[in-house]
């Protein structure tokens, strides 16, 4: 049974139209959210990432959503929970996935206007939160109102679900918690992911894969006291030059990554895809004097720079210590020696597996009177991988590409990770991206930053993606 | 022109029975001087070298040496010289080097007794310097008259210098001016140095070669900033991981060393020497459970530990650190990387070369992105290489063999390195070895002791020394 919602006597008016009428409005509304600092990595603000649940919480209301939650009975900071239904029962269930909390806004004298008075200069809307990820997330509310005038509806086409997470900027600790306890309010049949951006501001792209990460200390243990390397050198194993030849072990000369078993699950790329990413107005010059900061590119033959970062896997030091490190020199053959080690992953790339391979790895090639042990963090996070030609990710461009003048829809690969992949593992529900943050926008940094026009773009975005979204059959997920 | 300065009418005294004789006194007088605490390291101990340099004067005044001076007109900490004529203008010229400063006695609460109150417990006398120098170069005062007692002779065969500098435990820094300033009082055919020891207590050795070392530190630089490693990490270059691929590179599978030119001037023991250092009495478990606290030998394959340590040169990591080294992770693609490195050098390798050959080879294998630089510490310290054939070492070996019951007295050679090198080259003069420190001794740790029955033998060992050399064509070294 199909209940028919639309109110046949409105006049359908354009998502545009009504963006551009509602958008002053929505943007005062924004900036007095971003007044709220609600930094959930500093205990002094947890009062703060309660009130602006509470923003965001009325401001839903205001919006038309008819059940509006702030959770606070996990361990998890405050979450707010919007629900929407369709009134068509077979309607495709949408959880759209975002976060309220923000970066700590440190380095005071670095921000040219304080973090917690936004304000608008020159079309660009100053203020911590401006786009990650308050800026990003509020834009469902012009969204859904645009929609709902442009199909003429008094409820969305989709069954529409918000859950907007109060500690994602601390890593999510509680997201399966909230996810477990709550589950009957966030069954899914597709997750929209509302925190990622835009390859820049003239090219808008969807998000199709983030990276995976495996995290651990590698220890390797020689003599049980520290030994006069004049004395005990080149007779006994030295930790540091064994940490050194083991670490070195990791990738062959053409840096492919030698571990056996480790490329398991990784998924190369299609032609379609490479030559899609090499269209990419990237430059790379620019990227390593700017952001990279550094004199060459350098990776995995055989493979370009944003490949490097969106498409393959690494193993990364990213610290590394042992023996003497103070003035001057002391002539010791050390006790220990021990590197930070990172694992991003890529595709269905398995964490659990890549530990052990990466165990056995170090395990059998120690050397004799070498203790070497893995010692990992946690169970690593999985990649993401969203096929670019599933019918939600089809659909998710063409509502981005609306909003940017008919502009062709790029793809991109994120090298980081998020909790994006539990996410999706929990609701087993496929995924998309769709945000309008950019390389400028000093996520993270101080002067975080959005351009105000991509925000009226990003609020269209949101506008055509659920009657886009709404026509696709919503059993998409078995195939 | 020869003067006889024998009394005819002296009817000789066997070395051991002078020894025998004044050992209790001798002893004595060692002990008086152990009470004063010459710790070179601690400018708080200065005066106290100055009064142990004293303390020594004197009783090499007593002892009979026409000429004895501190000199204190160097930036070195106070210096005893002793000078005591042949007669004889054709005598051989010695100069034995040693020292009087003494080690720290830190920890304290490990010394078994007060470090500066010595005493004899069970035939062991304990304190600190009762080895090292102090014990050692004090039995050329009884040797040297058990040698006048045993020849009949009022003054020795040989030109008998003695050069005791007050600061080798802190490196030795003005040995070259000290030398230089006072030229023609040291000018020498030979070098007896009297700071090493046997194999062990029944086994008497003579040492042959101390390893020569340079040091420094590597220094890899990558980005400028510290990246996030999901962001960059892939296509940029990574510092710790390019240290640990050059620091690998520096072995092959073998653990040989892979610099092109490192092993110029190697000297490649002979089958003899390779026969007999097989034959002494080394026990390996023990080694490595007891001193070398090591799980397996580990080294250079193709030779035995002793030969690791004694003619093999080495690279090492003495020291490493670079990126994020806290509690936790941060993925991070840091900026520096940086090892401190030490080669152990021996035979004929020259420090300047060894620098050179290894600069180039981290500068021809540094990957795009890197910037390779490596810091060396002053111009390193030559290997002092001992030719095992050398009559004065056959000369040695001989006056130490009849002060040990006539037992074959074997070859060893040290992995440390010290001054001797640069006193042989700055008084172009080949040099001995001749000393009864044992590895039980406890040199340069809490509870250093020396057993009185090796004392006593050391003295004998001297007092036989000078009439072995004075046999001997003064030319030999131009041999």
């Amino acid at each position: 049974m199909t209940v028919d919602n639309a109110a046949p006597d409105t006049v359908p008016v354009p998502v545009p139209e009504t963006v551009t009428a509602g958008f002053d409005d929505w943007l005062a509304d924004l900036m007095g959210w971003l007044r709220i600092p609600s930094v959930s990595a500093d205990p002094a603000h947890h009062g703060d990432v309660l009130t602006s649940a509470e923003y965001l919480a009325e401001a839903l209301r205001r919006t038309g959503f008819p059940t509006v939650e702030v959770w606070t009975d996990t361990p998890a900071l405050p979450a707010v929970y919007a629900h929407w239904p369709s009134g068509d029962p077979d309607a495709l269930r949408v959880v759209v996935y975002g976060h309220h909390d923000v970066q700590p806004a440190d380095g005071e004298e670095r921000w040219h206007h304080p973090p917690f008075e936004p304000r608008v200069i020159d079309g660009v809307l100053h203020g911590r939160g401006a786009s990650d990820d308050k800026g990003n997330i509020f834009m469902h509310l012009l969204g859904v109102r645009a929609h709902l005038a442009a199909t003429g509806r008094t409820a969305p086409a989709v069954d529409l679900t918000l859950l907007v997470e109060g500690e994602e900027e601390s890593g999510s600790p509680h997201i399966g918690q909230l996810l477990s306890r709550h589950a009957a309010q966030t069954s899914a049949d597709l997750i929209v992911v509302t925190d990622t951006g835009i390859f820049d501001a003239d090219t808008p792209s969807v998000c199709v894969g983030m990276r995976g990460v495996v995290s651990g200390e590698l220890h390797v243990h020689g003599p049980d006291i520290d030994l006069h390397s004049g004395g005990f050198g080149g007779a006994v194993l030295n930790p540091l030059a064994e940490l050194c030849r083991l670490v070195a072990a990791l990738h062959d000369d053409d840096r492919h990554i030698t571990v056996p078993g480790f490329y398991d699950g990784v998924v190369e790329p299609t032609t379609a895809e490479r030559a899609a990413t090499a269209a990419l107005p990237f430059d790379e010059s620019g990227w390593l004097s700017g952001p990279a900061q550094s004199r060459a590119a350098y990776g995995e033959a055989g493979w370009s720079t944003l490949e490097r970062i969106g498409s393959r896997p690494t193993a990364e030091v990213n610290g590394m210590w042992g023996g003497y490190t103070g003035p001057g020199g002391k002539t010791i053959v050390p006790t220990d020696a021990i590197a930070k080690l990172t694992f991003r992953l890529v595709g269905h790339q398995d964490p659990a597996a890549v530990m052990a391979a990466v165990g056995a790895f170090f395990a059998d090639r120690a050397a004799p009177g070498a203790r070497v042990e893995m010692h990992w963090e946690g169970g690593g996070v999985r990649p993401l991988y969203v096929d670019p030609t599933h019918p939600a990710t089809v659909a998710t461009a063409a509502a981005l590409g609306r909003a940017f003048d008919g502009k062709p829809v790029l793809f991109t690969r994120e090298g980081g990770s998020g909790p994006e992949a539990e996410l999706a593992e929990a609701l087993e529900a496929p995924l998309v991206f769709i945000g309008v943050m950019t390389n400028n926008d000093q996520i993270h940094a101080p002067n975080e930053n959005a351009r105000v026009d991509l925000l009226r773009r990003g609020c269209a975005a949101l506008g055509h993606l659920w009657e886009e979204l709404a026509g696709l059959d919503r059993d998409f997920a078995q195939r």
